[in-house]
Order: structure tokens, then sequence, then C-alpha cells
């Protein structure tokens, strides 16, 4: 099993050190389902016996979890100074785990040998020795973190090879060299896999965390040193500045090093499955991630975008389809008349640079912008203007608005929230009311009970995220704000944009604007191959 | 000159093309000051006579900035084929732009000459010298990007050796070697980083792109290989997945290689530096960033924090303080009582971690987390609960509220927005209405008009920020929601948060915890030396 390439998540127990990352043991198993149909060998679940969150995990992973490609792993630590293995409750809680794999995190640095266990180097390498034996016979593939590696063989080379040795003779699998505290550099790692893999011949993994920015690069330098595992996690989540983003290094190992440690359809899921993996956890990965990143194939520069309409290549280091990402152009005033034809094109319309109607849309996007509009994340809002200028006009209401009001009234525990629009459709008057949670769904409530039996279409419009952003020039909530606002409807998903010194009456913007349009009729010259809106949104 | 390391910072250019970055000439100016602050030896402006706020940029730098360590470079492009560079307008607006530095782009990539410029491989490299000649003739110090050409030496080596060559003939000072498409890894890099040197002996500098997730440690690894020049930016802002972040840069050239490119008293600038770039760009850094992201020093687990009482120095790679950071401990259910105690005391609290206090609020926390609430950014909101326990009952009340509520009406262009508070303070009963922007900003102005006469310490309360977040189980704003609020008083800010299923309702919770915070008699067993609580709010 060695000699197989092992790709290592612990996304589910190192990951969760995130600053702000809460999981229920329900997402954790929905996280472990994602990364399983991606194709990572190794799962690790949590520590259990530790975190009774994490024994939860395993109890229910047995009858709840059915991997395709992975195994799981439980994560702990050797005995406790001068208790045997069979005899720690720590250690019997990771065999009630009931895992194929245990990964058990062991002490290689003299200083954290000394000061933080608290014991002799000697009975550091028995409880290595010892755990390992204990888990090996209990039927356990064993997985050695040897923590603080790095640190540890600049300090007592001799004593972390000692410790590399002591879990391969007890019977661990693969042994892990860890950069805990993240400051090492490439050269650096591949200096010491190489020696160690020359002195100890034993199979290494690499666990590198980012505090000197370098965790991807740590660890392609340890697998082109030879080493046969790779730990990270999603995102790179983690502690402090994270681990080492285990999508980026699965796109590198493949696209970069030709190593198919995931095969070739299933990288095409690895921006899908970062989308799913940040909806189950809820901390966003960075927009400007490798390879997944809703802003990694993003251009934006005028001098760009006219190179890009020649050819893409030129400008991009690898095919985005390849991880299931779009390239994808911004509408900007750096980019001028180049990227508001782009961007038309990419939303299905045959527009040219040199025409009239793409002047006039970069000359009001210009001026929006300087009033705080961005259409960046708002490409409903984008297209609702550039068809007034393909079509040469405002554009027709499909109803008008007369007045709008939003009331939220706390007495005690209760809080009640209500909507009241007043529009014209079709001719009629229409007052309508909605309630719900705050203003924004209380108004999106009142908009589709007034309008959904005129317009079905409607109906299946769906409110997924907004985003309110303070912006410049003042402080706090007294400042204008820009709303974003995030819709699907089953099919697509798009944004738009409203500014306003009120930050409700800028979400009412956003609202009409996503309204009208979903009852825009079909644009009129729209590209066939046109891609899908959807990929065009960020995720 | 090129004797002396050359620290290049690009964010005003290159790192404007990020995503969601919209930058003014005055913002520009004042990012411009605090690079220059920082010690950064050269300052990229933009580029006069391509894009209008550049030429705009320079031609107020002439009066406005005032810069005591670094000297202004201004960006542009080789001369047009066929035509000689004292008659090329956009070389000409590079003079006009009257800096001591002009950085030109070159093509080295012999695909990029002839599909991008459309012209030879020969009247490419008389572009790149008769430019240079030009621009050196009257006065100036060129730099060269030689763009795209890590991939243009793996297709061409000897036509990219040609234009390192010519450039450097011509007058050029440093030749930067631009990974502009980002997709190269360290050993790649300092493989041509070191040949190049070797084969031309030109002064070489470095320009990455982070496409593999390796700006960084290519950065590292070219200068390892020898050159001396890094360019970079502000919190590696940029296109597609940003640009090398040259504040990650210089921490490790100053902290890992003991090349003092910036003097050890700006460097604990560094984080602070951060901040403001921040503020004035209104893109945030990352809060997982090397060194200076408000996560770097930041522990979470109960097996680290354990150890971090016993030395901090065993789970860090440096010295937070080096940088300008701080370390922080969460509250979080990982943690267990060893955070709680880390934290309080943080917050000027002496505890035990034994203690019956540690244990009551740890449960509590615990509890209210599974609420969902999160204290990690809410260091005033977790204050209030140690308080309680501490104090050994729920706080005194200043003040109770009978009801609040918020309305919002629109009609035409028309917003309106008013709150009203109904409270009891000190045994009277006080209404009191607020308008304001949004209903937050409402009935915080409606609490201060109710409050502020009886309580002139809350005069000074200012609501910076508030964020929302939709929690699990549902989508959009039907969902429950945490609101997460910041303030400030002139010295100190703090964070705060509220639960609800109504958005509202969740921000009024937080607004009241910021008041009653505000009146919070000074803690009982604050230590002296604690940090100011600023540094322990995320920048």
């Amino acid at each position: 099993m060695a000699e197989q390439f092992q790709l290592y998540d612990t996304t589910l127990r190192d990951g969760t050190q995130q600053e702000g990352m809460v999981l229920t043991v329900e997402d954790k198993l929905a996280v472990a389902r994602r990364l399983d149909d991606l194709g990572v060998g190794f799962i690790e679940g949590g520590w259990p016996g530790a975190v009774p969150k994490d024994t939860e995990f395993f109890r229910r992973a047995r009858t709840e979890l059915d991997l395709g490609n992975a195994v799981l792993a439980a994560f702990g630590a050797t005995r406790r100074p001068g208790v045997p293995a069979s005899l720690d409750p720590q250690v019997r809680a990771l065999l009630e785990a009931e895992t194929p794999v245990v990964t058990l995190v062991a002490k290689s640095h003299t200083g954290h040998v000394r000061n933080a266990l608290r014991t002799t180097l000697a009975e550091n390498l028995a409880m290595i020795s010892g755990t390992v034996r204990h888990l090996v016979h209990a039927g356990r593939r064993v997985f050695v973190d040897a923590e603080h590696y790095f640190d540890g063989y600049q300090l007592n080379r001799e004593y972390a090879l000692a410790v590399v040795r002591a879990a391969a003779e007890a019977g661990a699998e693969t042994v892990v060299l860890c950069d805990t505290n993240g400051g090492s550099l490439p050269d650096e790692v591949r200096t010491v896999v190489t020696e160690t893999l020359d002195l100890t011949g034993v199979p290494l993994g690499i666990h590198a965390h980012n505090d000197s920015g370098c965790a991807v690069a740590n660890t392609m330098a340890a697998v082109d040193a030879g080493a046969v595992q790779a730990q990270g996690t999603a995102h790179g989540y983690g502690e402090r500045c994270g681990n080492a983003d285990l999508f980026t290094v699965i796109a590198n190992l493949v696209l970069k090093r030709g190593r198919e440690v995931i095969p070739l359809e299933k990288l095409r899921e690895l921006a899908r499955t970062g989308r799913a993996v940040t909806e189950l956890t809820q901390v966003p990965g960075s927009a400007a991630a490798p390879y997944i990143g809703g802003s990694a194939f993003t251009h934006k520069a005028g001098l760009h975008a006219s190179a890009l309409r020649v050819d893409p290549d030129l400008y991009q280091h690898t095919t985005p389809e390849f991880v299931g990402n779009t390239m994808r152009t911004l509408v900007s005033d750096m980019g001028g008349r180049s990227s508001i034809e782009l961007k038309a094109r990419e939303l299905g319309y045959a527009v040219e640079a040199g025409s009239d109607e793409v002047a006039r849309a970069a000359t009001r996007v210009k001026e929006m912008e300087s009033d705080g509009y961005s259409f960046e994340s708002a490409d409903a809002s984008f297209e609702l203007l550039l068809r007034e200028e393909l079509d040469g006009g405002p554009r027709p209401r499909p109803f008008d608005v007369e007045s709008w009001s939003v009331g939220v009234t706390g007495t005690g525990d209760e809080v009640r929230t209500e909507a009241t629009v007043r529009l014209t459709v079709q001719g009629r008057s229409v007052t309508a009311t909605g309630h719900g949670n705050g203003p924004v769904n209380a108004m999106d409530t009142a908009l589709h009970t007034a309008l959904d039996p005129c317009f079905p279409a409607l109906s299946r419009l769906e409110l997924t995220d907004y985003r309110v952003r303070v912006l410049s020039g003042e402080t706090g909530s007294g400042a204008a704000a820009r709303v974003l606002i995030s819709y699907r409807d089953g099919e697509r998903s798009w944004g738009t944009v409203g500014v306003d010194g009120n930050t409700t009456a800028a979400s009412w913007q956003a609202l009409l604007d996503a309204v009208h349009y979903v009852l825009l009729d079909g644009p009129p010259g729209r590209v066939e191959d046109a891609p899908p809106l959807a990929a065009a949104v960020p995720g």
C-alpha cells in the first residue's frame, strides 16, 4: 500500500482549528462524503476521546458513512509517560473509534519532549514504540505524525531520526514529517526529507503549515524529495495561517508533476468540491485561491483583456476547465471597452468593442462605479444595463413601484418584521405585505406575494446570500452602503447590486434588479455556446 | 545602487488588478505614504498615459508626495513596433510622469512576441534596446520586467537570454524575471534564475504570481539564487490569485534569512502598515496571512492552549512582536478551560483554569456556541459573560428595555428610516426616536438619544462595522443569523455578537451588549500589563 501515493486530508481535525470554524457532527459527515467523492485516500475525522464531538463522529460514521475511495483515520497521541498503551484511556478511545487507520502524533523535538511532555528522551521513544505496536497488534494501519520534525532535526538530528526509526520498526506504515509551527522554507524541507529518507529508508509523509507562506511549496518540495504522503486541508483551513491547501497540492501534483493522485475526471470536480465544502463549513475559501478560487482565472487589466481575445492560453498557466473552473472577465474602469465586450460575450451577447453600444455601456459603468457601484459580482445588474444600451433606451417596466416600507418591532422576546409594497402591475394597483426574518427577507416575501400571480417565473427565484459593504468616506452604519444580493432559480445563480445612503434602500434596489432580470426576455443575440451564467458567479 | 537589495512594491499598479479593488488617486497617494514609511525602496505608481487615474497620480505626486525612503517608478511598455521610442506617445507619457525610475514591460517569450505583439523577434529586441536607451538618455533609472520569462525560457532559452542581455546592454539597471502566469514552482525558478545569472551576469529581479500557491516561495527561491530585486504587493493583492505578498517576503527575508531589507524597528510596523493599507483599499487581507494576519498567532486547540501556558515559543515560528502582531487565544469548545483561562488573562482577569468560575464560563460558552453564537470575534460579549460568572450572577441592568421598533419607508426616491426605543432608565420611562441610514444605524441613534444624557460614557461609542452571517440549515435571508458588530470609543475597539432568527433582532442584541460593555465598571482583577484590547480584535 505504501507504494501508492497517499493523499491525506485533515480538514475535520486540523482544519477545524481554523478561527471561526465550528462544525457539527452532521457537517463533518457531509464534508467527509465530499472529500471521498473527490478521491482523497485518507480522511482524518478527529480525535476520539479527547473531543466529544469527534467520538460521536466516529460512532455515527460506522453506520452513516459509506466511503468509496477513502478510509477513515482517527487521530490521537502516543500513550502517556509511565503507562502501558493498553491501559491508557486515550489509546483505548482510538481503538474504540474502529477506523482502519490510526494516526499518532509523536514528539520528535527534544525541547518538546522535555518541556511539553515533561519526560525523558528514552521514555518518549518507548511511548512511540509501545503505542504503535499496541495499535498494529490490534489490526490497525498506523501513521505517525512526527511533530515539530524540521525544527527538531535542526536541534538534534540524531534524536529526530531515532523517532522515525522507532516508529517504523514498531510497525508504522508511514512517518509524516510535520512542520508544526509552519516556519520552514522549501529548500530546508527538501534537504531534511532527502536526508531522512537516505538515512532511514522509511516511507515518509509531509504535513506543512503556512506561517511563512510556503505550505504548498513545502509540500511539493517534500514530494519531489520522495515523500509518499501529503497531508493538507480543504482550502488550507487550519490554525494560525492554516495548513497546506490540499486542493492546490492535488492540482499541482496532477498538472505540474503529471502524478495522477486523483483521476483527471475527478480533478474536474475540484472547484465544485471546494464550493460544497465552504457551504458546509460556512468559512469561505479565498477568491484568490489557486485553481479553484472565483478569481483564479479572472482577468481585469485592459492590457490582458485585449490579448485574451486573441488567445486565452497566453495569460493562464493552465486550462480552467481541467479543475472545473471558468475564465471570467471583470467589468471595470481598468478594462475599458475590451472588458465590456468580453463580458458581454461571456453573457451571450455578440457585440464589438468598437460599437456605439459598447462605448455607451462603458461610459455608464464608469459613472456608476464612481458612485460606488461595482459590477464585478453583479452580472445581472450589468446585463440589465447592457440590454438598455443594446435595446436603445430604458427597459420596459413590467410594473411600477408606488411605495415600499419595512417595520421591525421587538417586545420582550417577540420580534415581528413586516414589509409592505404598493405596486402598479398591468394597470392594476397591488398592495402586498410580507413577513420574514429581517427586512430583506420581508421585502422579498412581499414582492413575491405581489408579483408571483402575474409572473409565475418569479416563484422559482430564491435569495441565497446578501452582503453589505460600507463605502469609504464615513465609518459605521451611517455611511453609504453597497448591497450585493445573490439569487438562484434552480438552474442558474446570479448577483445584483444596489447603492444607497440607506442600506435598506440599497437592498430594495438590488431586489428589484433581480426581479427585473428574471422578467427580462431572452437576450436577442445570445451566442449559442455561451457558458451557463452560474459559472460566472463567484462561488 | 544595484548592490543594495531592491524591495519593489507594485500594489498601486499590479495590485489594483485585484478583483474588487477600486482606488482613487487620493487612496493611491495614501498607500504610497504607508509603504514609504515601512521602508520599501521602490513604489510603482501606475501606468501613466494608459490609465488616466495613473497620469493624475504622478501629476499630484510631484507636489503632494514627500517620500522619505522610496523612489517612485512609472510602469509602461516598450515602444510600439516600427516607431522610434522618441515618437511613441506612450513612452513620452512615461517621461512626463517625471519619476526617477521607469519600469518597462518587455516580451521575453517568443510566442507572445509573435501572437500578442505581432512582430518579429528581432524587432522586439530593437524595441527593448531603443526604449531603454531613450529613457536612460533622458536621465531615468530603468528596470525591465521580462514578461512570461520562465515559460519563455523553457520554450526558447536563447531568446529569453537575448532579451535580458539586450535590456542590460542598453542600460537597464535590473532585469526582473516575471512569472506572469504564476504557474512556476520554486525549483524551476531557482534553476532558471541561477542559469540566467551565470550566463548573463546581469542583476536580476523576481516578479511572481500565486497561481500555483508558490508566489512567496518562488520569490525566496529567486533571492536565494542571487536575485537582487523582489517585487510584490501589499497583502499579495493582484489579478487572479494575486502577486507575491511583499509583507510576507519582507518578514521571511529579515527573520528567516537575516537580510535586513528593512530595519528591525520598521519590521515592528508591518502589521500596522497592513491594517492601514486595508483601510485604504477596502479590500481586507486574509486573517490567515503569514506574520500580520489577525489569526497568524492565534491559538485555538486545547492541546496547544495548555502547552502555550508553559512556553509560547513552543508553538510559534517567530515572536509576534517582531512584526507588530500579538498572540491571541480563542474561546471555543475545542479549547475548553485552558482557552477560557488564557482569554480571560488576555482581557486582564487573573483566573485559574481549575476554578469554578472558569468551569461555569466554559459550560455557558459551549451551550451558546451550539445555539450559533461565536465569541472568537466578540471579546466584549465574552467579557460580559465572564464577568457574570466572576461576579456570581446576572449583571446589574443599568436600564431595562420595554420595546423597540424600526421602520423603513420608500416613496419614489425618498427613503426614511426611524427607530423607536422604550426603556426604563433609573426608574424613569424613556422613549427615544432615531433616524439613520438603515435599521442598525437608526437603532444605534435611538439608543444614544435615550441613554447618553444619563450615561455620558456612551457618547464616545462609535459603531464601525457590522457583519451578518446566515447560519446553516436554511438558505437566504429566511435563516437564523449571527450579527457581529464592531465598535470603538477613541481608544479601544471591540466586538459583540447577537444571534436570532431575525437579523434585526440579532443586531439589537449586539447593540445592547456594546452599551452594557461600555457601562461595565473596570474589571476587578485586571492585570497591569494586559495588552490593549484593540490588539485582540482582528484587523
